[in-house]
């Protein structure tokens, strides 16, 4: 397809604007065709009254409808393959495989989230049942079940150009729960994202569903991202990104006249324990392993493991230094992400008692040399900036001498997507206190594996206390995902044939429920 | 019992301070005895230090163990229903049938939470079984389910001195969840307050539960409370108030380093539609439940309907008249809600186009006079300040003369945490747009019925899109009252004997799990 670089206002595009933007290839530097147009408050207005008006009859769809309209996107991102992967890859510097890797991810999320909504068990549905001549009142019959909350923003990814982008898991769960979905794309990957939003548009005709259901925008700037936000037509708000962009966007929210929920997933440094026993069984393993772990994807991973805490062999050390030393220097997303790892790293050098291991030479272009690093629990204790994530591939080991700086460290931590603990079996089942200070301090605990390599199914919780998301009571991936853009809504002695059918006693969607407050089967 | 007049602080009591506060009756004028003494910030630190560190143990007590606490507090909260009555009566202006049944409300609160840990599906547990040998990446072995946030601060409500104070609803799900609590008494019943504090407290002791549990803490003033809200160690909020104060500690929390989230349930005026067939056949007898439901209580509910929108037949509106004629001056909680009663009523009055159809004199001590209004759509639509919450008996009739005008009025409607539909079935069945129009309104829709009078069970949303609550995905009465303060935690590839028995493949708890995504039944 020819790219025109214009937001979708619905089924229709919008008109040229003054504002223009170009995507440059991370590897090469060339600048890519077409130039793509920032939208106008006016496209943006446009584009959430169309939403506004969807909602109502996309609410109402049946799930069955739904979840074809959702295979449909998937069918039309499958179809239009050939053309995402070549783009993708000039936009993104990701290698081929990734591409691929990535859509298929994005598919069958799409696909995941159809079988769950015709599955249907997902709304929680309850029946409470009516007794008229109780005493001293009689009790009312009482449904509940969850409902979608409006139309949802979504805030592309840089880092999942695919599976957290256009059609990704935000705006899969979203769609899936029914609520219209507004994009603002990711202008790092404007062309991938043209592509995918015309698959999405595509289906929205092909399944014949409200053409508000869609729209996606471009911009340059942050603006129309905050005023997005700010929008009263909008009712929830999803991002992936940076601390500090996805904090704005919170802020922003929260300063409405009607605050809304965003559901942010930001910034985790992912803290590896390495207790001493499994150091000693098998310490080369494990730092083969972190390299892998560190430098995946350049490091441009959410689950990327910044913080490894060990008392520290001399094997474990070299092998890891061996291991850095033979990462390829690899191009990042775009310029805006290399530059911040090239600073934020030498600021982590510049901290006393910071050491580098191995660094990568990366000279070249927007390459990042993967880097490993090491400091003393006592200065790690001492200073928060160790704390922070550096978006990349390196890694700080923590040289912890014992149990008690161990937990002294942990203790120390912000909020994660993931804590790792390695140990023997004897090791794990003396680390109680440990794994106790990490579940407060994680949404998923690992045990002798590594934090990257997320799985999207129904126990994945990928979200975590702040700031490693928002909402520490959300995730973003796996099924759950569906519950953020909905609320539990009640229905009081309404006629059977009112009432949405996953509430009729004769179970016409045949789910599972409760029934006065006990699972119905 | 002896009332002291000092905040809990575990099982300990706060010293003297200097900033006291007296109790007053509202309807008599006279000062209660004791002094209470506003908490100093020492002894808040104290709490919320204990709390903290009671959270690790008490997270990890059994269920069951935590139900017995539960129910020895209820237990306890009975014994002492004899001193709690009286106190209470003096305190609120409340009967003494009202005063018993709050308390068998909140036993019974307390008690349904306990069943409901005891019998422990409420976690949502999901197992992930591992495939090693997946291709292309072996899938690992993920499991989940739902775990306590930590601390927890209550603020207790005026209107429910028992079952949304110091154990009422808040306190009993944080308690069952697994989080301890700091309440911050409601200054008007400090008395009530510290009776059932004592019978919580003396459950700690007799259960063996961490002194930190539960603490309680006097304050005259509001800056303690939000202190409170502000403090790292506190990591969600539940409220039941004003608009004003749930919206100061919404922004509290958003504004801290690490934002937490804040349950306040907060303003509603529960509009009530009334379709024109319903008002031919019965407008006398629904203006006769009106009455009673804008009345009862002295119309300190949350759920008070206080907008009336139908075309009036002059049946129901001399019947409105005439039944707010006969309503007897009720004494309202304290002077600080008959001050605000009593201005918003004149303020609302002052606005163009409002008439009143029938007010109760009013003139004796903390007395509200029952109030009917009305005004027509237009007004309504023109006038926002038609909009807002009165608390106490009265409600505004808007003449709606068409579906359209009920239509347009409904748009206009802000988040509601009820809305009722009177109407034959012929119409209801023809009120698809306004239902759904309403559905996006409020938290529990009700039809040909009154909004007062909230059951406590399974399918109860008691809440709303702001600003009926600050997070409309949350209830505050009823079992999932407790998911406020808890999120979901995933365990991946840990070894069976180190999993919460809720996740262990044996099913220990007998509880019902997805597995692989399904119903394990």
């Amino acid at each position: 397809m020819t790219l025109t670089g214009h937001s979708f206002l619905g089924s229709k595009r919008a008109p040229d604007t003054s504002q223009t933007f170009h995507v440059s290839n991370p590897a090469t530097g060339e600048q890519l065709e077409p130039a793509f147009h920032s939208a106008s408050k006016e496209d943006l207005v446009k584009a959430i009254s169309l939403a506004s008006s969807a909602f109502p009859a996309y609410s109402s769809i049946s799930p069955e409808t739904r979840a074809a309209f959702l295979r449909t996107i998937a069918e039309n991102i499958d179809t239009l393959g050939s053309e995402i992967t070549p783009r993708m890859m000039a936009e993104t510097g990701l290698p081929e495989g990734r591409c691929q890797g990535e859509r298929g991810r994005t598919v069958g999320q799409l696909r995941m989230f159809a079988d769950l909504i015709e599955e249907g068990s997902w709304v929680d549905a309850r029946i409470e049942i009516a007794q008229p001549d109780r005493a001293p009142i009689p009790k009312p019959d009482l449904r509940s079940m969850r409902r979608p909350l409006g139309p949802v923003a979504v805030f592309c990814a840089s880092n999942f150009p695919l599976a957290f982008s256009v059609a990704g898991g935000d705006t899969a769960s979203a769609l899936a729960a029914g609520c219209p979905v507004i994009v603002r794309a990711h202008a790092a990957h404007a062309g991938t994202a043209e592509i995918v939003a015309s698959a999405i548009q595509a289906a929205v005709g092909e399944c014949d569903m409200p053409e508000g259901t869609f729209s996606m925008i471009y911009d340059a700037d942050i603006d129309l991202g905050t005023a997005l936000v700010k929008n009263p037509g909008i009712k929830a708000v999803g991002f992936t990104g940076s601390r500090a962009g996805g904090r704005a966007l919170m802020d922003a929210a929260a300063a409405r006249p009607e605050p809304i929920p965003v559901f942010a997933e930001m910034s985790s440094v992912n803290p590896i324990f390495i207790l001493p026993g499994a150091m000693a069984e098998r310490g080369e393993t494990i730092a083969q392993g972190l390299v892998g772990s560190v430098t995946l994807g350049a490091g441009q991973f959410c689950t990327c493991p910044g913080l490894v805490f060990a008392g520290v062999s001399e094997n474990f050390e070299t092998t890891l230094k061996n291991g850095f030393s033979e990462v390829a220097a690899a191009t990042m997303l775009h310029a805006g992400i290399h530059q911040n790892y090239t600073k934020s790293l030498t600021e982590l050098q510049s901290q006393p008692g910071v050491e580098t291991i191995e660094q990568v030479d990366s000279s070249k272009g927007n390459n990042a040399g993967a880097t490993i690093l090491k400091a003393s629990a006592s200065t790690f204790i001492a200073n928060p900036a160790l704390n922070e994530e550096i978006f990349g591939p390196s890694s700080l080991v923590i040289e912890c001498g014992s149990k008690e700086d161990m937990l002294a460290a942990a203790t120390q931590l912000e909020g994660q997507l993931t804590a790792t603990v390695h140990g023997t079996d004897e090791e794990l089942a003396q680390a109680g206190d440990l794994l106790q200070t990490l579940e407060q301090k994680a949404g998923r605990l690992i045990i002798n594996s590594f934090p990257t390599g997320v799985e999207v199914n129904s126990s994945m919780v990928h979200g975590g206390p702040y700031p490693a998301t928002s909402d520490g009571a959300s995730t973003s991936v796996g099924t759950g995902a569906i519950l953020r853009y909905t609320r539990p809504v009640s229905w009081q002695d309404f006629p059977e044939s009112m009432l949405p059918d996953e509430l009729k006693i004769s179970n016409p969607r045949n789910i599972s429920r409760l029934i006065n407050g006990s699972p119905e089967c």
